[in-house]
Protein backbone atom coordinates (compact mmCIF):
# COMPACT_ATOMS: atom_id res chain seq x y z
CA UNK A 1 0.00 0.00 0.00
CA UNK A 2 1.29 3.31 -1.14
CA UNK A 3 -0.86 6.60 -0.17
CA UNK A 4 0.58 10.29 -0.12
CA UNK A 5 2.06 11.17 3.29
CA UNK A 6 2.36 14.39 4.77
CA UNK A 7 4.36 15.24 7.95
CA UNK A 8 3.00 16.38 10.96
CA UNK A 9 5.07 17.62 13.85
CA UNK A 10 5.70 16.43 17.38
CA UNK A 11 4.66 19.18 19.90
CA UNK A 12 5.35 17.02 22.73
CA UNK A 13 5.07 13.91 24.76
CA UNK A 14 3.19 11.89 27.28
CA UNK A 15 4.89 10.92 30.67
CA UNK A 16 2.27 8.18 32.14
CA UNK A 17 2.59 6.00 34.82
CA UNK A 18 1.23 2.97 32.70
CA UNK A 19 4.07 2.09 29.98
CA UNK A 20 2.87 -1.01 28.65
CA UNK A 21 -0.12 -0.88 26.12
CA UNK A 22 -3.20 -2.42 27.71
CA UNK A 23 -6.89 -2.49 26.65
CA UNK A 24 -8.40 -1.77 29.96
CA UNK A 25 -8.54 -0.07 33.39
CA UNK A 26 -7.67 3.65 32.27
CA UNK A 27 -10.10 4.78 34.70
CA UNK A 28 -8.30 7.44 36.89
CA UNK A 29 -4.88 7.26 35.06
CA UNK A 30 -3.11 10.66 36.11
CA UNK A 31 -0.70 11.90 33.55
CA UNK A 32 1.22 15.26 31.88
CA UNK A 33 1.62 16.22 28.32
CA UNK A 34 5.21 17.95 28.60
CA UNK A 35 5.03 20.35 25.77
CA UNK A 36 8.60 20.41 23.24
CA UNK A 37 10.98 23.04 24.72
CA UNK A 38 11.01 24.33 21.00
CA UNK A 39 7.68 25.81 21.54
CA UNK A 40 6.80 29.06 23.35
CA UNK A 41 4.41 28.86 26.89
CA UNK A 42 1.94 31.29 25.86
CA UNK A 43 0.90 28.76 23.15
CA UNK A 44 -0.99 27.42 26.28
CA UNK A 45 -2.51 30.75 27.70
CA UNK A 46 -5.96 30.66 28.84
CA UNK A 47 -6.18 26.73 28.16
CA UNK A 48 -6.42 26.66 31.48
CA UNK A 49 -10.62 27.86 31.39
CA UNK A 50 -11.80 24.89 29.70
CA UNK A 51 -12.61 21.36 31.00
CA UNK A 52 -11.05 18.96 28.56
CA UNK A 53 -8.89 18.02 26.05
CA UNK A 54 -9.00 16.79 22.49
CA UNK A 55 -5.58 15.17 21.86
CA UNK A 56 -3.90 13.42 18.91
CA UNK A 57 -1.15 11.23 19.62
CA UNK A 58 0.54 8.82 17.83
CA UNK A 59 0.65 4.67 18.70
CA UNK A 60 4.41 4.49 18.65
CA UNK A 61 4.74 1.05 19.78
CA UNK A 62 2.96 0.08 16.75
CA UNK A 63 4.88 -1.30 14.02
CA UNK A 64 4.26 -0.30 10.10
CA UNK A 65 3.35 -3.99 9.85
CA UNK A 66 0.11 -3.80 12.56
CA UNK A 67 -1.70 -1.80 9.69
CA UNK A 68 -4.51 -4.34 9.09
CA UNK A 69 -6.82 -3.24 5.77
CA UNK A 70 -9.70 -5.22 5.95
CA UNK A 71 -12.30 -6.59 8.80
CA UNK A 72 -11.74 -7.94 11.94
CA UNK A 73 -13.61 -8.44 15.04
CA UNK A 74 -13.25 -6.17 17.40
CA UNK A 75 -10.54 -7.25 20.16
CA UNK A 76 -10.61 -10.71 18.32
CA UNK A 77 -13.35 -11.53 19.71
CA UNK A 78 -15.85 -14.02 17.36
CA UNK A 79 -18.64 -12.96 19.42
CA UNK A 80 -18.66 -9.45 17.42
CA UNK A 81 -19.17 -9.57 14.01
CA UNK A 82 -16.32 -7.70 12.17
CA UNK A 83 -15.85 -3.94 11.30
CA UNK A 84 -13.51 -2.43 9.12
CA UNK A 85 -10.13 -0.23 10.24
CA UNK A 86 -11.66 2.85 9.96
CA UNK A 87 -15.06 1.24 12.30
CA UNK A 88 -12.49 0.69 14.93
CA UNK A 89 -9.68 3.00 16.83
CA UNK A 90 -6.95 1.36 17.26
CA UNK A 91 -3.08 1.42 15.78
CA UNK A 92 -4.24 -1.06 12.94
CA UNK A 93 -5.47 2.19 11.01
CA UNK A 94 -3.15 3.64 8.24
CA UNK A 95 -2.53 6.74 10.06
CA UNK A 96 -1.71 4.94 13.73
CA UNK A 97 -2.90 8.21 15.63
CA UNK A 98 -5.01 8.01 18.74
CA UNK A 99 -7.43 10.67 19.62
CA UNK A 100 -8.23 11.06 23.42
CA UNK A 101 -10.51 13.68 25.65
CA UNK A 102 -8.90 13.83 29.03
CA UNK A 103 -9.83 15.77 32.07
CA UNK A 104 -7.69 18.65 32.08
CA UNK A 105 -6.42 19.09 35.71
CA UNK A 106 -3.70 21.95 35.79
CA UNK A 107 -0.94 24.01 33.82
CA UNK A 108 2.00 24.04 35.22
CA UNK A 109 4.43 25.57 32.76
CA UNK A 110 4.85 23.47 29.54
CA UNK A 111 3.19 20.53 31.83
CA UNK A 112 -0.33 20.09 31.02
CA UNK A 113 -1.42 17.78 33.80
CA UNK A 114 -4.15 15.31 32.33
CA UNK A 115 -6.75 12.69 34.37
CA UNK A 116 -8.14 9.98 32.01
CA UNK A 117 -5.47 9.87 28.78
CA UNK A 118 -5.42 6.28 27.38
CA UNK A 119 -1.84 6.71 25.97
CA UNK A 120 1.46 5.11 27.18
CA UNK A 121 4.15 6.51 28.71
CA UNK A 122 6.39 8.22 26.25
CA UNK A 123 3.71 8.82 23.67
CA UNK A 124 4.62 11.39 21.00
CA UNK A 125 1.66 14.51 20.82
CA UNK A 126 0.90 15.57 17.48
CA UNK A 127 -1.87 18.28 18.33
CA UNK A 128 -4.64 19.30 21.56
CA UNK A 129 -7.08 21.74 21.46
CA UNK A 130 -9.62 22.13 24.28
CA UNK A 131 -12.60 20.63 23.97
CA UNK A 132 -15.42 22.77 22.73
CA UNK A 133 -18.72 22.04 23.07
CA UNK A 134 -19.77 23.29 19.76
CA UNK A 135 -17.65 21.28 17.85
CA UNK A 136 -19.14 17.77 19.01
CA UNK A 137 -21.07 15.86 17.39
CA UNK A 138 -24.22 17.43 16.72
CA UNK A 139 -27.85 15.91 17.43
CA UNK A 140 -28.64 12.77 18.78
CA UNK A 141 -25.46 10.36 19.16
CA UNK A 142 -26.26 6.53 18.27
CA UNK A 143 -23.90 3.57 17.80
CA UNK A 144 -24.70 -0.07 17.83
CA UNK A 145 -24.14 -2.28 21.39
CA UNK A 146 -21.03 -3.78 20.56
CA UNK A 147 -18.46 -0.86 21.85
CA UNK A 148 -19.98 -0.98 24.88
CA UNK A 149 -20.01 -4.51 25.87
CA UNK A 150 -16.23 -4.21 24.44
CA UNK A 151 -15.31 -1.36 26.65
CA UNK A 152 -17.35 -2.22 30.04
CA UNK A 153 -13.56 -2.05 31.96
CA UNK A 154 -11.88 0.34 29.82
CA UNK A 155 -12.63 3.21 32.51
CA UNK A 156 -12.37 0.69 35.73
CA UNK A 157 -9.51 1.82 37.70
CA UNK A 158 -6.93 -0.55 37.99
CA UNK B 1 11.45 26.29 14.61
CA UNK B 2 12.44 23.31 14.14
CA UNK B 3 10.33 19.74 15.31
CA UNK B 4 10.48 16.48 14.97
CA UNK B 5 7.96 15.38 11.73
CA UNK B 6 6.13 12.37 11.69
CA UNK B 7 4.66 10.97 8.05
CA UNK B 8 0.88 10.64 7.91
CA UNK B 9 -1.05 9.05 5.34
CA UNK B 10 -3.43 10.91 3.43
CA UNK B 11 -6.90 8.11 2.96
CA UNK B 12 -9.52 10.09 1.42
CA UNK B 13 -10.39 13.22 0.15
CA UNK B 14 -13.70 15.60 1.09
CA UNK B 15 -16.14 16.85 -1.96
CA UNK B 16 -17.63 19.55 -0.74
CA UNK B 17 -20.29 22.36 -2.46
CA UNK B 18 -17.85 25.03 -0.28
CA UNK B 19 -14.79 25.75 -2.18
CA UNK B 20 -13.69 28.66 -0.28
CA UNK B 21 -12.44 28.72 3.60
CA UNK B 22 -14.78 30.34 6.28
CA UNK B 23 -15.51 31.40 9.54
CA UNK B 24 -18.75 30.64 9.86
CA UNK B 25 -22.36 29.25 7.90
CA UNK B 26 -21.38 25.52 7.82
CA UNK B 27 -25.22 24.56 9.19
CA UNK B 28 -26.44 21.98 7.26
CA UNK B 29 -23.66 21.29 4.35
CA UNK B 30 -23.32 18.07 3.03
CA UNK B 31 -20.19 16.62 1.32
CA UNK B 32 -18.66 13.32 0.97
CA UNK B 33 -15.48 11.82 2.06
CA UNK B 34 -14.19 9.98 -0.53
CA UNK B 35 -11.53 7.16 0.04
CA UNK B 36 -8.86 6.47 -2.11
CA UNK B 37 -8.78 3.71 -4.39
CA UNK B 38 -5.37 2.25 -2.85
CA UNK B 39 -7.98 0.97 0.32
CA UNK B 40 -10.45 -1.60 0.38
CA UNK B 41 -13.84 -1.09 0.58
CA UNK B 42 -13.94 -3.54 3.68
CA UNK B 43 -12.31 -1.15 5.64
CA UNK B 44 -15.46 0.80 5.68
CA UNK B 45 -17.58 -2.21 6.77
CA UNK B 46 -19.97 -1.83 10.01
CA UNK B 47 -19.31 2.15 9.36
CA UNK B 48 -23.01 3.01 9.12
CA UNK B 49 -24.22 2.01 12.00
CA UNK B 50 -22.72 4.78 13.74
CA UNK B 51 -24.48 7.98 13.57
CA UNK B 52 -21.84 10.69 13.61
CA UNK B 53 -17.36 10.56 12.85
CA UNK B 54 -14.18 12.22 13.98
CA UNK B 55 -12.86 12.96 10.88
CA UNK B 56 -9.07 13.96 11.15
CA UNK B 57 -7.72 16.53 7.96
CA UNK B 58 -5.18 18.90 6.84
CA UNK B 59 -6.11 22.25 6.41
CA UNK B 60 -4.07 22.63 2.83
CA UNK B 61 -4.97 25.85 1.78
CA UNK B 62 -2.78 27.22 4.73
CA UNK B 63 0.81 28.11 4.28
CA UNK B 64 3.50 26.91 7.09
CA UNK B 65 3.72 30.65 7.53
CA UNK B 66 0.48 31.20 9.28
CA UNK B 67 1.84 29.41 12.20
CA UNK B 68 1.59 31.67 14.87
CA UNK B 69 2.90 30.42 18.09
CA UNK B 70 1.62 32.55 21.08
CA UNK B 71 -1.51 34.47 22.02
CA UNK B 72 -4.22 35.88 19.92
CA UNK B 73 -7.86 37.17 20.46
CA UNK B 74 -10.00 34.57 18.52
CA UNK B 75 -10.91 35.88 15.11
CA UNK B 76 -8.45 38.82 15.88
CA UNK B 77 -11.25 40.69 18.35
CA UNK B 78 -9.74 42.21 20.53
CA UNK B 79 -13.25 42.01 22.47
CA UNK B 80 -11.97 38.68 23.98
CA UNK B 81 -8.65 37.92 25.11
CA UNK B 82 -5.78 36.58 23.62
CA UNK B 83 -5.77 32.66 23.95
CA UNK B 84 -2.42 30.36 23.14
CA UNK B 85 -2.13 28.62 19.63
CA UNK B 86 -3.56 25.58 21.25
CA UNK B 87 -6.16 27.13 22.52
CA UNK B 88 -7.82 28.05 19.09
CA UNK B 89 -8.89 25.59 16.71
CA UNK B 90 -7.38 26.88 13.43
CA UNK B 91 -4.92 26.61 11.04
CA UNK B 92 -2.27 28.63 12.88
CA UNK B 93 -1.36 25.35 14.90
CA UNK B 94 2.13 23.65 13.89
CA UNK B 95 0.69 20.62 12.74
CA UNK B 96 -2.24 22.25 10.77
CA UNK B 97 -4.87 20.30 11.30
CA UNK B 98 -8.77 19.73 12.16
CA UNK B 99 -10.58 17.58 13.66
CA UNK B 100 -14.58 17.03 13.01
CA UNK B 101 -17.59 15.31 14.17
CA UNK B 102 -19.81 15.64 11.15
CA UNK B 103 -23.23 13.29 10.89
CA UNK B 104 -22.96 10.00 8.85
CA UNK B 105 -25.72 9.82 6.18
CA UNK B 106 -24.80 6.88 4.27
CA UNK B 107 -21.61 5.08 2.90
CA UNK B 108 -21.58 4.03 -1.15
CA UNK B 109 -18.86 2.22 -1.77
CA UNK B 110 -15.75 4.47 -1.13
CA UNK B 111 -18.35 7.72 -0.46
CA UNK B 112 -19.41 8.68 2.86
CA UNK B 113 -22.03 10.91 2.90
CA UNK B 114 -22.12 13.69 5.99
CA UNK B 115 -23.49 16.56 7.51
CA UNK B 116 -21.73 19.21 9.06
CA UNK B 117 -18.42 18.47 8.41
CA UNK B 118 -16.29 22.26 7.92
CA UNK B 119 -13.73 21.45 5.39
CA UNK B 120 -13.56 22.94 1.80
CA UNK B 121 -13.53 20.97 -1.37
CA UNK B 122 -10.45 18.84 -1.46
CA UNK B 123 -9.45 18.67 1.72
CA UNK B 124 -7.07 15.42 2.31
CA UNK B 125 -8.11 12.90 4.89
CA UNK B 126 -5.63 11.82 7.70
CA UNK B 127 -7.82 9.40 9.41
CA UNK B 128 -11.67 8.79 10.40
CA UNK B 129 -13.47 6.85 12.62
CA UNK B 130 -16.76 6.16 14.12
CA UNK B 131 -17.76 8.70 17.37
CA UNK B 132 -17.57 6.35 20.32
CA UNK B 133 -19.90 7.90 23.48
CA UNK B 134 -17.07 6.18 25.85
CA UNK B 135 -14.28 7.44 24.57
CA UNK B 136 -15.66 11.23 24.36
CA UNK B 137 -15.21 13.31 27.29
CA UNK B 138 -15.39 12.26 30.85
CA UNK B 139 -17.85 13.79 33.52
CA UNK B 140 -18.82 17.92 33.31
CA UNK B 141 -17.70 19.71 30.85
CA UNK B 142 -17.01 23.40 31.40
CA UNK B 143 -15.72 26.32 29.07
CA UNK B 144 -15.37 29.71 29.04
CA UNK B 145 -18.17 32.21 27.62
CA UNK B 146 -15.87 33.18 24.36
CA UNK B 147 -16.23 30.30 22.53
CA UNK B 148 -20.16 30.33 22.83
CA UNK B 149 -19.75 34.31 21.92
CA UNK B 150 -17.65 33.76 18.74
CA UNK B 151 -19.41 30.43 17.37
CA UNK B 152 -23.21 32.31 17.51
CA UNK B 153 -23.17 31.54 13.76
CA UNK B 154 -20.85 28.47 12.90
CA UNK B 155 -23.92 26.55 12.63
CA UNK B 156 -26.23 28.96 10.93
CA UNK B 157 -27.10 27.31 7.31
CA UNK B 158 -26.21 29.83 4.73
Amino acid sequence: MTLQQLSLPVIGHVISPRAEVSDDYWGGVQSIIRLVPELPLDTLEGLDAFSHLQVVFKFHLAQPEDIHLGARSPRGNPEWDPTGTFVHRNHRRPAQIGISHPRLIKVEGRDIHVKDLDAVNATPVIDLAPWFEQFGPRGAVQQPAWPGDMLGDYWTAQ
